[in-house]
């Protein structure tokens, strides 16, 4: 088992294994007290983890009840977090009482945002079973639900007490969840400004699953802790999400969140090497190895539509676009670009 | 118009004074950059100064929209906190944007929390009209809202970035209203270990509503400084609430807050008196200051219910209450009582 320590208003341990899903109450009790425990999980994932999860932590002396919705961004909204806070206050728990986050992004995110909220904050632990879960959700607590009109409107920021990240876990992974998992892994590796995206085209990510997984979130553990809430250097983080996320909304999300960051990589990076700004040949290479998992990286919306889904964005506030924008493979820079000139960035895709 | 300036994870100003609603705008503009405002309030309040606070925003710069929901305890629920981030979503509002809060404490809480949750987290202002709010829930940091299992279930603490108290709203208050306020002043000159008491019973509130408003958010001030997240000394403020919170709850609620607070404050400080920890004729006085209000004193509910109600209160986790006893007029200290030795505690009332 190794672990990386990550420093923000509050400090954690995000542990990375085989196995450790069979230790669950005792790596939980060691950080805290046996209590109450509530297991958030969907319907997708309960079936196959909750019943070691569970008796794992009772084992540890916690009293275990559980939550299970169905799976699928379409539930992650009040509407499931009023049902879960409903069943904690049926379940008596107190401010002293925890949530277990069991499952991807979409559990992560509603279970670590109900915590934020029940009685003005109690502990969570993140358990994520996607390699996009453990790269990316668990780490950093950004929580929160949807709105109709928009992805993650309604959140909070509010820190996990523990992540564990059972490698076993992910060998059950659909192929198209692990490929939107190593969308996010391939992200790291072009800001990382080391040898990681070599790496990564030499060795596919589920041969070395723990290696990668705390490479990664060691990197936003060191993004995070200089910009906990999200308004300078964090947003490096945010490479090829400007374009993707708008690409995911013109498709209404039938495009995945990892298909659609690997689109937006693909794209914001063409455009770079056409602006001059990146190392020719770099647009090859990421597509190669994107195209090793089998990810997009084109598109065929509008181009009007785009722009128009790239503005709603809550990210793309006021009149300037924070771009994040290759140099060469492992490094990126900030350009901000007026949002009157993005018709002349788009232009230079061709 | 005089000030507190509160120090939290946050510093601001609350601000008193006559006739404040209509320089809104002015005062806003000092600290928020003119940008969207959303004011929230009930259709109690918004009839009466929407128009004032409204215009004096849109004077100022601010483009103004406006939320109004039902008034009453029963309407702040998620179901209205979905209704207003949908309202903010649609009216494209930003992490630049405010909420302004115009009512009492339920729209005070309700809107605060829905700053709190939006694109995680925006900047509002209080804007209090009732004494209640004026006095407790719009300084501190509180916000939230109810399950139908339980009051104040679901909230996050999250600071105003200013509080305008305009004494002329609270002209207007019903006279029940009014005695809900003056039942937290009481409780505050209870606990603040000087003469506030006593100039109390020499003065009506409303004869010097600045003087005793600037008072008590000093007092809260003071209290949530040394302890914004409710786990030590803040507990002071609690004073007659364990009771009091527990006979609202017998009563479904058909007891108003304030009212319950003036029963919960006689409740204990009449058992303080007997256990021989309270000085002779502090029951008698508070009970007289009490009834210049109108306000009910006793209650008569089963014991056990009360005692079942104040088990399942939040406050009331673990095995130990901590109650605020008083001592005499204006000092109060906190005692620990095993949750057995409560029947040996209300025997005393007799």
């Amino acid at each position: 088992m190794e672990k990386v320590t990550v420093n923000l208003s509050k400090s954690y341990d995000c542990l990375v294994g085989e196995n450790l899903l069979l230790k669950t109450g005792e790596l939980v009790s060691e950080v805290i007290h046996p209590c109450k425990a509530m297991i958030v999980s969907d319907d997708n994932v309960f079936p196959l983890y909750g019943e070691t999860v569970s008796k794992s932590l009772e084992k540890s002396g916690f009293f275990v009840n559980s939550f299970v919705f169905k799976n699928g961004e379409e539930h992650k909204n009040l509407n499931t977090v009023n049902d879960l806070l409903k069943t904690m206050c049926k379940a008596k728990m107190t401010r002293s009482d925890i949530i277990v986050a069991l499952g991807g992004g979409v559990v992560g995110d509603l279970a670590g945002f109900a915590a934020a909220v029940y009685q003005r904050g109690i502990k969570f632990i993140q358990i994520p079973t996607t390699l996009l879960a453990a790269v990316d959700s668990s780490v950093g607590g950004k929580t929160g639900v949807d709105l109709e009109e928009a992805k993650n409107q309604i959140g909070a920021f509010w820190q996990p007490s523990l992540v564990i990240c059972d490698t076993k876990t992910l060998e059950t992974l659909p192929r198209e969840q692990y490929a939107c998992g190593a969308a996010e892994v391939i992200k790291y590796s072009m800001i990382s400004g080391d040898d990681f995206f070599t790496k990564l085209c030499e060795t596919p990510i589920d041969k070395a699953y723990t290696d990668v997984i705390l490479k990664c979130i060691d990197l936003k553990r060191s993004f995070a802790e200089q910009d906990e809430f999200d308004t300078g250097v964090r947003m490096f983080l945010n490479f090829g999400h400007t374009f993707g996320h708008a690409v995911e909304a013109c498709s209404n999300f039938s495009i995945l969140h990892g298909q659609g960051v690997a689109i937006g990589m693909s794209y914001i990076t063409k455009i770079a090497e056409n602006k001059g700004i990146c190392e020719k040949g770099t647009h090859k290479k990421l597509v190669a190895l994107l195209k090793k998992y089998d990810l997009p990286t084109t598109f065929d919306y509008n181009r009007e539509d785009i722009k128009a889904a790239v503005f709603v964005d809550k990210k793309n506030a006021g009149d300037t676009l924070r771009l994040i924008v290759p140099v060469k493979t492992g490094e990126c820079r900030i350009e901000k670009v007026n949002k009157t000139e993005i018709d002349n960035w788009m232009n230079c895709y061709e």
